[in-house]
C-alpha cells in the first residue's frame, strides 16, 4: 500500500464542484458557515462526499467558498482529503464546539452571522452550541437544512459516481456468480464460508470493505428481515430457503444485493418465490425517471396483498456512500418523483416464520427510459 | 441454529433486575415514561442491556414498572427479548413519534406527566415530539438524563456480564495466540488472512461477530491510529511494525485488543516499542478501584512527554455492549474515579509517519487491589 490510495479515489475537481453547489445554496439561504461532523455514533458520509476524507472529521464550509477540515487523523487527511485549510483536531482540544467557535473566528465571521450546525445535533448539545456561539445566529434544521439539501444532492449521482457504480456493480455480480458456483460445487458449506469469501474477494478487486455486515441466513433463520446474528458457523444452503444479503464498498460507494438460495423447495416455498419474482418483474418494468416512489411501493403491495401477503420492509432505497440513502421506496408519504441518475437498490421480499424468506435485490441506475441494471443476481436453485 | 439462541444469552431475571434500577431512578427523577431508540444511525445498546433485544427497536419504560418493546422484527424479539408488552412497529405506522404518543395512551399516563426522550434526539426532532406530546411534559437531557444514568449503570458490570467477559477474554487471547503462531509459520501472509481468520475463528467459539471492523495495518500503514481501509489484500507482518487491532462480540459484549507485530525492527522502532511497554507496565501497576482516570492518562502522558512523544488518542476506555463505553481514560477533565467491576481496554500507543506505530492493548477488570487481566496479548517478534 505504501503511500498509494485506496481504489476509486476521486479527483480534487469533483469535490470542489460538489462544494460549489453547497456554497451557492448557502448564499441563497443566508448561511455564513455550515458545520458537518463525522464521528463515532454520529456518522455523516457527506464529509467524504464533499472533500474525500474517509474517516472521523469535522468539516466547516464558509459562504465565501472556503472549506476547513478538522480531521482526527491528520495523516489520513493529507492522503485523501481536498480542503482549503487542514486543522488538527488537537488544536481545538478535541472539542467540536471549540472547533466551531475558533473556526468562526479564523474565518472572521461578522457578528450575528448565521451558522448552521449538523441536523443530528441533539437538543441538549444544541443549547450548548447556542451559548458558545452567542455572538452569532446558530441554527439547526431538519426539513429545510443543509443535511436535507445534501441528501437530495447526493441522491442524484454525478458522472464520477456513476463510473464508480458501474465498476462496483460488476464486482458484485462477479462475486455473486462465484458464490453460486461454489454453492453448487459444495465449496461453500457454511454461513461463514459465504461471508468470508465475500470479504476476501471484494478486497482482491480493490474494494475497501463490504458495505455492511453480510447477512447469511440458512433456512431456519431466513424468516428474519435482518438475521441475528448476521452470520454464524452453521451450515448454509440446506433444504429450503436461504438468504444472502451483501454489498461491496468500492471507492466509498456501496452496492446492496440479495440472493435467495432454494434447495429442494416445497410447493409453498415455490409459490413464495414465484410471487416475489412476479412483483420484481412488474415493478422493474415500470420504474423510470418521473415515476413515483410511492406508486412503485403500492404496486408491489397490491401484488402481495392480493395473495394475502405483506412485505415488512420498504421496496427499495437509494444507495451511495451509505448503504441506505434517499429516496426510500415505500407506501407511506411523502414519497418523491424518481430522477435520472438516482441509484436504487430494489428488494421485494416475503418472509414466513415457517417456510422461510425470499428476497431478491439488485441495484439500478434510473434512466429516462427505465432502469439500467448495475448488478445481476437472483434465485440460486440447488 | 433452528430456534436456538446465540451464545451468552442472559436470563430474564437479569434484565428485570437492571430495569428495576432504572425504575427506581425514574421515580426519584419524577419521570413517568422513558423512551429509548435503537435504529440505523441512532444505535443505543441500552435496549439490549435492559431487555435483551439485539436488533432495531424502541423501548418504553414506565415508572409503574412496565416495559413496552416495539421491535422492527417481531420474530427476533420473541426469540430474544424480555418485556412486559411486545408491540409490532407496524402498529404505529413505523413512526417513533406515533409510537411514543400511543404508548403514553396505552399506559394511561396522567396529563402533564414527564416523558424523557432519548438524549440523542436532534433539536429539530425534539420540537416535533414536544408538539405531538403537547398534553405531557416532554424532556430531553444530556448531563442529568437517563442516557447518562445508563452509561454509569453500564460502566460497572454485574455478575452476568463479568462471567461473559471472562469467556470473551479467553476466546480473544486464544485467537491472538493462534495468530502469533500462524504469523511465525507463514500461514498469515496478508491483512486479509489475519482479518478473515478472526472472523471465522470467533464464530467457531460462539461469538456473534467481531466487535468492530478489524484493523490490520502493515508497516507502511501502521502510523495511522485507525488505518484506512481497515484491512486490504496487501501483505501483513513485513519488516517494521504492523498493528492488529481486533475484538470479539460474545453474548453481546465486546473485547478490544491490539497486537503489535515487529519484524527486524530498527533501533528507532525498538525504542518506540520499549517506551510503549514501559508506559504500559507502569500504568497497569497503578490502576485499581479508587484511582482516577485522569491521573492514569497523565501518568502515561508524562512518560511519553519526557521522551518528547505524545499519544494522539485516549489511554483507554470502558468496553461492554459497545466497543467504546464510559469511562474514557484521558488527560482532559472531567474524569472519574475508577470503580470495582469496571471493564477497561487500556491501549498505550505511539505513532510516527516514518517508523510506524506501536499500540499494546488488553482488557481488564478493575478490582479493589488492581487489575485482573481478561486478555493477554502483546508484542509479536518475528
Amino acid at each position: 500500500m505504501a503511500e498509494s490510495k485506496a481504489a476509486g479515489y476521486q479527483t480534487q475537481t469533483i469535490y470542489q464542484k460538489r462544494r460549489t453547489v453547497v456554497y451557492d445554496w448557502m448564499a441563497r439561504e443566508g448561511i455564513s458557515l455550515a458545520m458537518l461532523e463525522d464521528s463515532e455514533g454520529r456518522r455523516d458520509s457527506s464529509i467524504r462526499y464533499l472533500c474525500g476524507m474517509p474517516a472521523d472529521a469535522l468539516l466547516f464550509l464558509s459562504v465565501d467558498r472556503r472549506a476547513v477540515l478538522v480531521p482526527w487523523d491528520i495523516h489520513i487527511a493529507k492522503l485523501y482529503a481536498d480542503a482549503d485549510h487542514l486543522k488538527p483536531y488537537a488544536d481545538f482540544n478535541r472539542q467540536p464546539i471549540n472547533a466551531c467557535v475558533k473556526t468562526a473566528e479564523l474565518l472572521k465571521l461578522a457578528p450575528n452571522s448565521r451558522i448552521e450546525l449538523p441536523a443530528a445535533t441533539s437538543y441538549p448539545l444544541f443549547l450548548k452550541y447556542v451559548e458558545a456561539l452567542s455572538g452569532y445566529d446558530a441554527i439547526c434544521r431538519e426539513d429545510a437544512g443543509l443535511a436535507r439539501e445534501l441528501e437530495t444532492q447526493r441522491s442524484v449521482k454525478d458522472e464520477a459516481e456513476i463510473k464508480i457504480y458501474r465498476t462496483a456493480g460488476k464486482i458484485t455480480t462477479l462475486i455473486a456468480a462465484q458464490i453460486e458456483k461454489m454453492l453448487r460445487g459444495g465449496k461453500i458449506k457454511t454461513e461463514t464460508d459465504a461471508a468470508l469469501f465475500i470479504e476476501a474477494e471484494c478486497r482482491k478487486h480493490g474494494c475497501e470493505s463490504t458495505s455492511f455486515e453480510t447477512l447469511a441466513a440458512g433456512p431456519a433463520r431466513s424468516f428474519a428481515i435482518h438475521a441475528f446474528p448476521a452470520w454464524t458457523a452453521e451450515t448454509f444452503g440446506g433444504s429450503g430457503l436461504s438468504i444472502l444479503d451483501f454489498g461491496v464498498k468500492y471507492g466509498g460507494y456501496c452496492t446492496d444485493v440479495t440472493l435467495t438460495i432454494a434447495r429442494s423447495p416445497t410447493k409453498a416455498q415455490e409459490r413464495l418465490i414465484a410471487l416475489v419474482e412476479k412483483a420484481r418483474k412488474i415493478v422493474l418494468s415500470k420504474i423510470k425517471a418521473g415515476y413515483s416512489s410511492v406508486d412503485a411501493a403500492l404496486l408491489v403491495e397490491g401484488i402481495f396483498g392480493r395473495a394475502h401477503k405483506s412485505m415488512p420492509h420498504a421496496l427499495g432505497h437509494g444507495i451511495g456512500l451509505d448503504p441506505h440513502e434517499t429516496p426510500v421506496l415505500r407506501v407511506r408519504e411523502p414519497g418523491c418523483i424518481l430522477e435520472k441518475n438516482m441509484v436504487l437498490a430494489i428488494e421485494p421480499g416475503l418472509y414466513d416464520p415457517v417456510i422461510g424468506g425470499c428476497r431478491l435485490e439488485n441495484d439500478y441506475l434510473v434512466t429516462e427510459d427505465g432502469l439500467e441494471a448495475l448488478t445481476d443476481t437472483g434465485i440460486v436453485y440447488l
